[in-house]
């Protein structure tokens, strides 16, 4: 038996003295050439995405990459930063927070576009139809869809943003088609909105960009993990150790809207 | 007394029904304008950079989005993702490895050249003579110089790159000048080389990008986040459950080397 | 509406200035008067166990306090020491990889055997039976039994200890019955054994103890902290920095088999 | 060069097939002779404790379990539970909370008294005069005595109980005396009290048993596990996912006032 038999094979990165290959891409040839969102998308999914592809990725995290200080993943990284935790303890601490109930959205709205587009094909391509069925067996269930409605937001500005942003790219295909038949089909005659919400229209276009589902909430943590620090960093050098960190009451005095140069 | 005197202050996004505004920008305005890279800016240090900026730290996070299997905080992260648990808790233990001798680098490199800066400015600007002094007193008291030397490169690929670019984008400055200053006086008389690694070179751009030290390594982090997800995700389709996780006996099976298109 | 209505509640442990009062009884009346075993058992489960109760807890915490350095928890536990961690963060990381594959059988197990003792209900109080069923049911479904075989114990010390204190303390019910007949089944005509080990043991005392099975698997978590932290500490003061952590090729140089005094 | 010379070397548990010996001692013959408690010590510090230290050790445990809701490792446990984590990544979250400012007071309380200790040393023995030293140093340098004082209790009934315990056992030695003494100089000629806290004493007595400051913590954060755990599962059995989390406004609901039977 040879040597390798006995090794264990990882695809994702080889390192050699002076030479570093991700996904057989020199890593310092990678460096100016592409962005961190398609070398995000590189080493999660094997493949370099087109530049158009890098654009919609960057929209995708940048939309999620703060939702001010009541998350309880940002409430978490806070209270721990604020015992006297390291700044990574603190950061970890808000990752185990992003779960199900929060930032979960993501996978599970994949599951659910690529059960109806599975429902579809069955039903000779009936979206509508397939969506219905879908949501019928879910409420049966007593489920509620992932990726729909928001506690605070009626119309979420970051879905319309990205929706737009993939239509104009050229990028938007069956998966945000099916994300707002389900909508429609989720207002039901009583035209009642139950709105896309910002998890599920990334649902619908990581669906569109190949990205398996069981990585969907990474693209929420990925965009997330700044504004932990953030969020961590603000709490140690402007609070007190020990206080109790309202869930509520908590006021921005941050700049005031200001327009992009 | 106001209601609001209550209230504890935060500085990084407000939010509203239907709109979210961070550090004064609209999100859904950032969104298509902006890249991730430069977002994470943005939310760390209330500034928006320039494109070239945005540029340089895109490709600061890709040259440490991976480094194979072997780093501790790769390792950490498969061998609880073996056990079980859900991706983010396997992501939350790798980020508890990257602490002072893993990932720490840029926060000590960072303190080192913005000391030798200072001890410049009190010699009437000699920085070799000021890097000299910082070394020997760091000699004096058992200390390693943090950034230079690598354990497999001898001449790492990341921080030319990196240094070839600020050049190139105009923003090498100072304590770039100062890093490469430190190098040549490590190296000694004697010649003999203890090479800038890419934490150092990293400490160096950050320093002359006004990134507080305090939240350098966060950008070691955030940049290996992508990376601790990708390897999460391959032990958990590719491997057994509760696999001996051997620290060295890996071999690459990922695709041969190929050239970006 | 009273301010109490906006109150959320909890009855693990009243504070009120000097007076703490845990389950009902003050911390400083059980100090002294009950073990720390006893008092998991009433914080846990909101009830004060009897002095032979307390007795086989005493037991089930030993049992589980450390298993050497392989197991996956220990890896993890030292491997983010070796970094340079905080004691906490370490065994924070540890805690995380004791998840289904690993620590996990406790809970399985409990349910196992509750789900055998409500098939024999249903079967006229047959358990031989009933073990029969579900078992032959988990295969069908591809499962194994959770709590019987071990990788490396034939014949687990700790179970046959823990399950003779049961019987002699006249704590050994139901389960335990249960747990034994189960290993019958499992062994077959054919006689080749796949014995209970201590996960399985632990989790039929726990269900003789009234102890739901959603808490199982934190007995062997509170067990096993102090075991993580010996490894952390060890970790800290014995070993290098960075090293590789071999999960395999270590050795015990610690004391020779000695008695009880 | 023999195999072993490549073996890295652990003193803490040997495991062979059947046979599990903790620092010297078979696991099955520590089973059912000593308790959970002396285990800890056991694993920790590598000697088995007498049964006297045995009790003094459940003591300090039972002191530490709980203390409510509002502890900074417990709010945080709780949330992580809240978004839908499992039981050992909310614990593992909680853990990352107890540092400096939380549950770190056993360490830096233990430094405190093993400094007067050695200066007391080196003034002929007079340890009042050597906490008035330590004292007024730390003032000096604008730090506070760790171990004294408390948010909510004035007079903390598990303080008296612990040095109560520790005086019957025969096990209250020079440390127990000098945080005595320590407590008298805080109060200074006003006689205004800055009482030893849980933490000081628990503190004070480690360093009579011997318990090197550096795993001070660990007692805390072993006691406070369970404490943990219970509100975990309190959190995930009776509350809503998502909710918000207030750190003050809870109340208490379980048993009255009992007495232990």
């Amino acid at each position: 038996m040879s040597e390798n038999s006995e090794k264990w094979p990882t695809a994702i990165t080889e390192v050699k003295p002076n030479r570093i290959m991700a996904r057989g891409y020199l890593i310092d040839e990678l460096m100016g050439k592409v962005t961190f969102a398609q070398a995000i998308y590189l080493i999660l999914t094997g493949e370099l995405p087109t530049p158009n592809v890098g654009k919609l990725l960057d929209a995708i995290f940048v939309s999620s990459i703060d939702h001010g200080a009541s998350p309880p993943s940002v409430l978490t990284a806070r209270m721990v930063a604020s015992t006297g935790a390291e700044l990574n303890a603190a950061v970890a601490a808000g990752i185990l927070a992003i779960n199900r109930f929060h930032g979960g959205a993501v996978e599970e709205g994949q599951r659910l576009f690529l059960d109806i587009a599975k429902r579809a094909d069955a039903l000779g391509g009936d979206e509508t139809a397939a969506a219905k069925a879908a949501l019928d067996e879910m409420k049966a269930e007593g489920k509620r869809a992932s990726g729909y409605g928001h506690r605070l937001h009626t119309k979420d500005p970051r879905t319309a943003k990205l929706f737009g942003l993939a239509d104009e790219l050229g990028l938007a295909g069956r998966y945000v088609r099916i994300a707002r038949q389900t909508e429609t089909v989720l207002a039901g005659p009583s035209g009642k909105p139950l709105p896309l919400n910002v998890d599920g229209a990334i649902a619908a276009l990581l669906c569109d960009l190949d990205v398996p589902s069981e990585i969907g909430n990474a693209f929420f943590m990925i965009a997330r993990v700044p504004g932990l620090v953030a969020h961590v960093h603000e709490e140690k050098t402007r609070m007190k150790p020990m206080r109790k960190v309202d869930p509520e009451d908590y006021i921005y005095d941050g700049p005031a809207e200001r327009k992009i140069p």
